[in-house]
């Protein structure tokens, strides 16, 4: 069987094992205090073109989320997210749980945009920020989305405005960030995450680590106890040594992001075979989550050989799947799925 | 210089990176829902001699805490611990920002005894269970604690005594369990602490590990939906089997204990050397923490050639300090420090 | 000026205020302790035929809202209540601010119904219960609605019949609940909510009294530490008598329905009067609450002698506001609104 | 029987009752916008010299502790307290159910000092701020103190310098604050508290009022969204104006002070009678509360005509008990206890 049902099921790139073999005879500091977090996060400053920003280290996508919102909301301060956003719909109340709000919005592919999120601002302020609401106090969105689709330039531009005019934080959680800077209809860079939002992750887990992900808070008079709070839900790994080690190598020589190239062009070439057979995608998506409509005859034959995510139920002989690649995705799977697909 | 100041200064034991590696072109399906986790769980079972216990693997110990602590405890209990607990002294507050109280209890040792728990929980019933009280509802308690010392099988059947009397869980933090039962002293077992306790866990981080700590319930009901806290918070990792793989390799064949004995026996080492030297313990323990009490000038020579831990300031020309061996540490090292004390 | 803005817009029943005077030379036992509040319960204990009933008595309705949820649910429950619910649009995120989400249902004029409620349980039984979704543990509703529409009896025991086929609890907003009982469409008892829901309330506040809402649990083995939820969020009032004897007051020769019925009786004169005049309902309701559709001439010339509520722009020239009577309203208020409507 | 058990067995001063009576027909805006609230609320802010003071009003005590706290620390911040103060003792963990930390100092005769607090501060800036511990951020101080003691202009100050080097919001709890101000013993005034600290509030529920608390913020940019905070809680009462005016009628014409002038006079006669009989303080108080130590026959004697609090039983014999006079108390009930007392 051929895993494409998601971008987590391989270990590492070989490149960081290697590393952690090599580095097992040495000691470090705990805690996050070693050099390599130093080198990965002085590497990440270099990359979003932010020297002073705030780098921190966190084990999983679902820490960094509730963790940030946590530490940069008050207790009457609600986050705006796509009714499908990941801390909406998939980490069991995370953010309710720390006592905030999600004031969710009807999604389009995945995105909210930033005429949405104005109306939801100005409503409020318009009301005379009654003491009975929360305030909208953040915005988060995804970089892929739940989608795998993108937020252009323009958008994500749009958006940041949106935010400065009403003092909203603006969150991207970028737990796919390589596939999307990776896809070939991407124009964002990280130096435009740095400039045009305030706090935004590098995802690892999914995109060539371990585990892991980098959170950056170009700003770091944002939160200067940011630590107590990562310490406060235990997102400070004893070994953080391994995670600065990780993204070092992961970031050094561009490896990321010419990972993500790849599993981004192999769900290209998956897309192609799939269009070329008339199957439908669900929603359009550049990167390496491919959303796609499958009759019934035609999900049974692909499962033989292939495991992929059931995700819905649309109406009758049509089920929304998603096929994912990976970093870890080999060409001749990609061909493997290619002919089945022309099989079919 | 030589690291002894705690016992997460290295990566893993060797036989975990190496099954690491041997596994990464492989794939798994994700969040613990593994053969390895399976296999890890299973050895545990056998371990504590409870074939249908819960086991659930977190990646680091101050999440194990709280999420084991949420889970278990509606909002008017109370936890008590020790005030010297990893808890209460050393986790920014984690069990209260879940919203708990911690009733803490002086230590002895580190320690605390059924006689303290006991008077606390009476003291609640006799006083009519009044409501402005929260009520007593589990005890926490370290093996070994933060000072090193351990909690005899005597000392552990009264307070599981009391805790079955005044219906209060009895939940043991193991983050070094393992340097616990490879102590000449102990006489404790896993399935006496199965036995006793209603949840345990044993540490990963400090014992072998690169991360994680195994979380068991002997009584699966207790908490039937145990994995929805951990998601909540961010404990259940993506890439689940690195957990389980990890420890399937230190408990099988006995590595996990082995490991731990050869670090207190190093300790015992240290030990003898200093009592040789007429240097005292600031409290007395048999397993891979040692504190002790060194004048400003012993301190300054053993500084130059190791990294050890500097606790606190106990009157003129008296320093307490923490040596600590570890599952990584070597005879060479050992016999330098030794040395090095004989020579003060 | 006339106030038809809301229903706790003045003191309380004349007969409550005598007997504060009446008693004010008395000595009482503190914290709900006393026979006022044994009277009241009792009464409220005969009044829903549950002989064993829990009645607790709240200074408010925010606070019996959500402490009921938060002593009701686990950290990983979550509420279904319709998107305008009390909880969901009015109360500054209180129920998150205790760490549950709430699942909003788009409401049919202020109300939900079984079959959305089922679809929602439903799904989350047939995900198999997956960790990162919260569990729908309870379903909120009110009676009446912020709209001031009725569930009818055979509506409820719908929605019952789902609560207890998927194990949710039914908890009923009762703030309104006396305008509910009063009403001429109305044909729901209060044995009826004993006996269909887990836990509900009669509102004070709204319905004769100065402040407070007594909740009743039909079992009382539902929440044995009820009142240390109270007291942890600050709502057992000190001098709790007051509320046992402003309750026994209105309850006693039914005078809590008595003063709605009328209150109830006032609006529907207020609704003929404005459907001769061809003003239309934005929801049709036959309680206390009327929500109509005015122009902005119409609203200018009511707004003369008339304080109401405005509550949202409904297109070009289309005004919804809400005119309440109340317990408190007199006979000549209501024809001075009734003349003025005839005048528009 | 007579009760001394405690301050709030009565329910208001006639002129309250009298004013409820008086204005019952009248109607008001709801939630504190009312004109008894701002007539209040500038009777505070001339009595405090603070002309701009945020001044809220809360129906109980609890409510105005944890609102305040939790509105005006971070989650990662603590508060310092005594380990007899009521929020660390006698109110189901509230604080910690808003997430925070009790960092809770030995009392000594109910207070804690500067050089406590100072020494508790500093170190925690001289480890270095360190992430696993959380930061002192509130000091929480009563006045009067659970066991009737005062702080003196010097303390108070000494407190407030402390407070201010170390970056920390001092907090007064004044639930008893009349008592305090009435005492012969006390140096304080209102303006002293309003100066010296950054909220305190004036108990009404214990001095005269059927219940309420009215907060005072010096400098109101301190919690811009204050009323939000006391909203998510459930403490804006729908109808506010009740509580203003009581207050109103407390204050104007110094009628609260007054009433416990009378309240602590009274407490000193009882106490002249004690001593007289050789019976001894438990601490000594020269305000409305005296903790007096009893034998058993003694304790037997007065039992039979009077209500007191039992306290603890402080060895063989000898009996802790609380008499309380307060704003309700009569000569008569005074002259019984004391005759009573000389009979012993």
């Amino acid at each position: 069987m051929i895993r494409f049902n998601n971008d987590y099921n391989h270990g590492a790139h070989p490149e960081i094992l290697k590393r952690l073999v090599e580095t097992n005879g040495e000691n470090f500091s705990g805690y996050g205090t070693d050099p390599w977090c130093e080198r990965a996060a002085n590497k990440i400053r270099e990359l979003t073109a932010c020297p002073d920003a705030a780098v921190w280290f966190f084990p999983g996508a679902t820490q960094a989320n509730f963790v940030t919102i946590h530490a940069l909301l008050g207790p009457c301060d609600s986050v705006i997210a796509a009714d499908t956003g990941h801390i909406n719909a998939h980490e069991c109340a995370s953010i309710e749980n720390t006592g905030h709000k999600i004031q969710s919005l009807p999604n389009t592919d995945g995105k909210i945009h930033a005429e949405q999120i104005e109306a939801l601002a100005r409503a409020y302020y318009e009301a005379g920020e009654p003491e009975y609401l929360t305030r909208p106090s953040m915005v988060y969105i995804s970089f892929t989305t739940e989608f795998g689709t993108l937020y252009s330039k323009t958008e994500l531009s749009a958006i940041s405005e949106v935010c400065r005019k009403y003092h909203m934080l603006l969150f991207v959680d970028g737990a796919r960030m390589a596939y999307g800077l990776g896809s070939e209809k991407n124009d964002l860079s990280l130096e435009d995450f740095a400039r045009l939002t305030d706090v935004f992750y590098l995802g690892g887990t999914k995109c060539g680590a371990l585990f892991g992900e980098a959170l950056v808070i170009p700003d770091p008079k944002l939160s200067p106890r940011f630590k107590s709070y990562m310490k406060q839900s235990g997102a400070v790994l004893a070994k953080g040594w391994t995670l600065g080690l990780q993204f070092a190598t992961l970031l050094e020589n561009n490896l990321y992001v010419e990972l993500a190239r790849k599993a981004d062009a192999y769900a290209m070439e998956i897309k192609e075979a799939l269009e070329k057979k008339g199957i439908s995608s669900y929603i359009e998506s550049f990167t390496n989550q491919q959303f796609i409509v499958l009759t019934d005859a035609q999900m049974e034959a692909l499962s033989k050989d292939f495991i992929f995510e059931y995700t819905l139920k649309d109406g009758d002989n049509r089920n929304v799947v998603r096929f994912c690649t990976a970093w870890s995705t080999k060409a001749e799977e990609v061909q493997a799925l290619v002919k089945a697909i022309e099989q079919l």
